[in-house]
């Protein structure tokens, strides 16, 4: 065993500095966003605006630059989005607030029952020579980590819609500038997100366990397992709010779509629509405020199983801080490596024209993948003793530093091909997504039939890539090697989060440019950051849902550990019917939140169409529609809805350890998690297909594009009601799916020691 | 240890006795519904033929019996559907008997090489003290019963064609005396082919047994691993089968309806469309010989599999041949339990109205399984010992005879479960059904969201049946307890297969009526035993899929005691990557398979809208279409599509099995077995919802129908789409999964001498 070269006093500082680092390298980026002023100022025109990403089919002038009218229109409709989507994230935290205390103090109870809430020290789990701290303070400490998590979560979904709702209307009229301006002000917000989210995440992990070290002292075992709380509470309320978000989005989009686009034949976000702002209000609470939340919890429970199953390897046995701080360097050179990154995009390179966008944000995840391979190198070299041993199931397995190294690059790899194999299925520009548009010829039933065969297909590929990961890094450092392979896919989560929140972004800024009757040129620009945007946002359902099927393994096998069970042999009547009832749990999920979709969709066409036949003047622009009551269905739905799916997920774990123990419920966790993974990315990439093979028709790029358009053919209806039928899968079911593995994993993982000491009645019963 | 009641030689004497019942009895059946006259004779009418099935909306006269043009038009459009399928499957055949060759000489040097071609007896697997024939005699008998199996199930598909074009036109006829005789003559039909497989399947397996007993003697564990390359040569088949057949119904089926139904505005079955013969040939080819061969697939797998544990177990040990015959007498009586049975719906009772059909073939269901079950009892009682021991991976596990009772039961009325949960989910006199159909109001986008969110509804009763199946029965009685569940569910084969088989028949008659000129009213009768049928083939569907899980789980256990590892850890790479990537199988295969029928509709489309733009005066009804390019299109696109999928199950086992050996083949057969599970389930349940929806617009037989309705208004146009989109997945992809699962599984366990000795090679190298 050799010693490492960073000293612990050098941890402690690398540490918080780059998350220090991160946050301050957002509040640049959010102070370069507010230059551009929402208000009736006169427009600084800078010097060099003439490089201003035209290309040869959106030739045009700058425009409207010295329209007040159009900034004050854009102001106003800006502070309705956000105003409806804040009402809606406090609404939805009061509820999911009580459901944090209540499930605390569940937490509390079960955790400190498993000694009898005595407050003496037993003897270690895994050492049993050695004195731990009494199971009452590991339930005090995973109540608290959980709160934390918890709240820190919901933080970083509402600062992220803070930020996308800022600068949602800041990009529309950039967009008048040309589309490299618009490009870098909605990637910048991206970017602000990304960095607060991941800086934030890691901070508040790292001061969580150096306070919890002031009690636990050198009772490491103790120390990590409390902290998986921290893991557990940024995943339950990410399920919320994915869940919630998802709803709320889809009623609105399904809806808005269904009677403006086919009924009434009005474009997409027009501002007579009443449902339109409540489908820009859930662009931001479902895509950004979700899949801010959603991230956290990833990169949360990631570092959280890496963290308890080092505890109990030579790293904690011995306590070397510094190796044992290896996830959280990774996460700290990861922040610094995406600040590089993300100045490829907005300062190295300038965006021209529309061709280059996708191209731009493609470099990015290459770009963030090479460096990050390079500073994974180092830290593997400089933070980890050349040779250590790894907790695996019972034994220690003797590991060296490179092979470590090999494991978080093997993530971070199969990461960036699960990237690009998304970007294939998903983006118009290659022949999968253009297929499937002129499937649209014969119809939506062909559209439908060609785009869940493309889901399908979309799984082959990154299936194997993780699983090649697991092989690598399980054979390489047993769980160990596999939550290491999942911090590799998300140490670039700055990057991933800046180009995800970038799409709802530009989605939204398309959406206000409709709304302020600004001209179609401006609306073609926005629409074509949106495409890219939507094939960014199937890559970062990709990376998250990679990423969540290495986490949940890796908790998968904490649980295992801490349950105290040595095989989960599939041979074994409870194992097998814990694995085929746990590959069935998405399938149950999805058709709950796909309902709920559907119904509350169904509730918003009534209501839409109510306002159209009622409201004189509505159709011809004279009357204003009542956006409120719009805004109202969706609240409504999506909290009323969001519970039983939570509830299914929440309770799971419980009801299956509780009562049939903790072989049954290893063997739940594995079905739901090889099962969900496929359902999962077929969802995401058989939606994202749809919907750029939408917008493939309607910007007629080609020869062939234009011979399926114009917008209200036959071939164009076919692909709206695909875009249609995708909203719920890519939005509300599919990216939920990837919570649900995680979420019961890093649950089991903490009511572990209770399970072990108390679970199984039914079969103890009989 | 104590002996049964039942002689050795009674054994000899009752199950051969029950197969020539069975075959007599479908004889008979067939003898009867040959009473009715396709040809220009005058219909004998029967002298209580006023007693005909009306009911409050379907009142009529008896029309149009004496109309020779009629009768001799429908025997017309017979010969030619019975023409297209024969034509059809001979050349189907033709491709699959090469590769049956094929894969005949691979079984033959595979397992022949196990023991280097060595004539020399060797020590037994199981039990070392005992010499055994040698491996070269395993490879030869098994390749000859997998020959054998393969006949015979091509042999079972092809009778069934047979038996139901000689039925539709009779159908249709008997339809102009009413909706009871019209019934009566498609169950009976129905009931010829249920008989003639289930007894000829029986026959089969039990001369073989008898056949190769003279060389084997009283070497048990060599005879009876030799048989089971019957399964697999039945599976084998069914695949091809339920693949090409699949793929042929639904291209016909999708490009008719596209361009018939939502272009031009004619009725399905239009004589006008070109496409409408080889979609009616695509019934019989496809629901009928591919169901037929694929029941009879799991049949003979579930027998294999049983009888394989049981050599190994006290049974074969003992050689006590009554008991080692159990599942063959189980079968057995089972025939005659469905012979009863069929008279419940044929003699005793008579439908008078439409509203009593679906009810009368739920009734069959429940009065099989009630007697099935006292039968079981009786079989168990005398055929058993009191006590004896099973082979449960390594240990005798010692069980009663009462626990085997136990355990064909619960299979048995798991099996009824499902099949009510099925018609729940499927039947357009529930909610579910009617949700959907209420969603078209809003267009086909809601529509396909409720669909899917239902089909993934369905798979939770279902999935809870099979678990407390399998958990029950492998508490009881290890494998051999979940092979005898299995052969539970399957023992009412033959009223399944009746009621499955009816559908078809009776959507075959629809056509006729339709192309034959005969009047509206006698199109409304066939459509109402149509929209039963819907239901009845998504039970025989559920059947399939439920029986399917527990065979291969029964197989799979097999093929570990084979391949003699005695875990299957999920917590070691090897099994836990074999999990993920089985668990992606059938998503693979269904985007293959969708894909297929998605390219071939198109293909179809092209043709069918050429005709109608070039043929002057098909449209007004003055010109013949040519119907014979379209069964071509059809054809040729089945054949070469149904390679690829057919390739990619046959290819898995054989080449995990050899590259990375036994651990990660049993991982991928255990994710292909609940993932797969899932997918068909819902798969199947979704379309068969989607197309009831639409017959239920159609019908307008209650008040919230006929808002909906009529033919051709917009909600009926969503459903239509809900329609075509349902078809692949119910008739093509979704049937074909739980092919999928066994044959993966039985084609382990007949190459798992070869595999336990020769494979790995990839882990052996590194």
């Amino acid at each position: 065993m050799g010693s490492e070269l960073l000293s612990d006093l050098a941890t402690e500082i690398v540490i918080p500095v780059c998350a220090v680092v991160g946050i301050i390298f957002s509040l640049v980026q959010w102070f370069l966003v507010s230059r551009v002023k929402v208000s009736h100022e006169r427009q600084a025109t800078s010097p060099n605006s003439k490089k201003n990403g035209y290309n040869d089919y959106l030739i045009e002038e700058e425009e409207g630059l010295n329209d007040h009218n159009v900034v004050a229109k854009c102001a106003e409709i800006q502070s309705a989005i956000s105003e409806g989507a804040t009402s809606f994230l406090l609404t939805e935290y009061q509820y999911v607030g009580i459901f944090m205390v209540a499930f605390a103090i569940l937490i509390f109870l079960f955790l400190g029952s498993v000694d009898g809430f005595s407050t003496k020290s037993h003897a270690c789990t895994y050492n049993p020579q050695k004195m731990c701290k009494p199971a009452l303070a590991t339930a005090i400490f995973s109540t608290v980590s959980f709160v934390l998590g918890a709240i820190t979560s919901v933080l970083s979904g509402f600062l992220g819609m803070k930020i996308a709702t800022y600068a949602n209307a800041r990009t529309t009229l950039e967009a008048r500038k040309g589309v490299g301006k618009a490009f870098i002000t909605a990637f910048r917000s991206g970017a602000v997100m990304g960095f607060l989210l991941a800086a934030n995440g890691l901070l508040v992990l790292y001061i969580t366990i150096n306070l919890f070290k002031l009690y636990y002292g050198d009772d490491w075992e103790g120390l990590f397992e409390s902290i998986t709380g921290y893991g557990l509470g940024g995943s339950s309320m990410a399920l919320f709010g994915r869940v919630g978000g998802g709803i709320y989005t889809k009623a609105a989009d399904v809806g808005a779509d269904l009677v403006g686009k086919l009924e009434r034949n009005i474009p997409e976000d027009d501002p007579r629509n009443p449902a339109v702002i409540a489908d820009n209000v859930g662009d931001n609470v479902g895509d950004i405020a979700g899949m801010g939340s959603d991230l956290f919890g990833s990169y949360a429970e990631s570092s959280c199983a890496a963290l308890v199953v080092a505890s109990i390897s030579s790293f904690g046995i011995d306590h070397d801080f510094t190796a044992m701080c290896y996830p959280l360097l990774i996460s700290s050179v990861g922040i610094l490596v995406c600040l590089i990154t993300t100045l490829f995009a907005t300062d190295f390179f300038e965006i021209k024209s529309v061709k280059e966008i996708e191209p731009a944000l493609k470099n990015q995840l290459i770009i963030s993948t090479v460096l990050m391979t390079v500073a994974v190198a180092v830290v593997s070299w400089i933070a980890l003793p050349s040779s250590f041993t790894i907790f695996n199931f019972g034994t220690q397995k003797v590991v060296k530093n490179w092979q470590l190294f090999l494991c978080v690059c093997v993530g971070l790899w199969a990461g960036l091909i699960i990237g690009f194999v998304t970007e294939y299925y998903t983006s118009n520009t290659y022949s999968p997504v253009q297929d499937v548009a002129d499937s649209c010829r014969t119809g939506a039933a062909t559209n439908v039939i060609f785009g869940l065969a493309l889901g399908y297909k979309s799984v082959i590929i990154p299936i194997f890539a993780i699983a090649i990961s697991i092989y690598v890094s399980f054979s390489f450092a047993a769980m160990y090697g596999i939550a290491v392979a999942a911090l590799g896919m998300l140490s670039t989560i700055a990057t991933g989060l800046a180009i995800d929140a970038y799409g709802p972004i530009s989605d939204n800024a398309g959406g206000i440019a409709e709304m302020a009757g600004m001209s179609h040129r401006i609306r073609e620009r926005t629409d074509a950051l949106d495409a890219a945007g939507n094939t960014t946002a199937a890559i970062g359902k990709g990376f998250a849902i990679g990423s969540a099927a290495l986490v949940s393994l890796a908790l998968f096998g904490a649980f295992v550990s801490r349950a105290g069970i040595s095989t989960v042999d599939v041979l074994t009547p409870k194992v097998f019917i814990g694995l085929i009832v746990g590959a069935m749990l998405p399938y149950w999920f999805s058709a709950m939140t796909m309902k709920s979709v559907g119904s509350a969709a169904l509730k918003m066409v009534e209501e839409v169409r109510r306002q159209f036949n009622t409201i004189p003047g509505l159709m011809e622009g004279l009357a204003k529609p009542d956006y409120a009551t719009c805004v109202k269905i969706s609240t409504d739905a999506s909290l009323k809805e969001m519970i039983p799916p939570g509830a299914l997920v929440m309770l799971t774990p419980l009801i299956v350890g509780i009562f049939f123990g903790v072989e049954t419920l290893s063997g739940v966790l594995a079905g739901a998690l090889v099962s969900g993974v496929q359902i999962a990315i077929s969802a995401s990439n058989t939606g994202g297909a749809w919907d750029n093979a939408k917008k493939y028709i309607e910007a007629g790029a080609s020869e062939h594009a234009r011979t399926l358009g114009p917008k209200g053919s036959e071939p164009h209806k076919a692909a709206v009601i695909g875009d249609t039928i995708g909203d719920p899968l890519k939005d509300t079911s599919g990216p939920s799916l990837n919570i649900l593995i995680k979420l019961m994993a890093v649950e089991s993982l903490v009511f572990a020691p209770f399970f072990a000491t108390h679970g199984g009645l039914l079969f103890k019963i009989f």
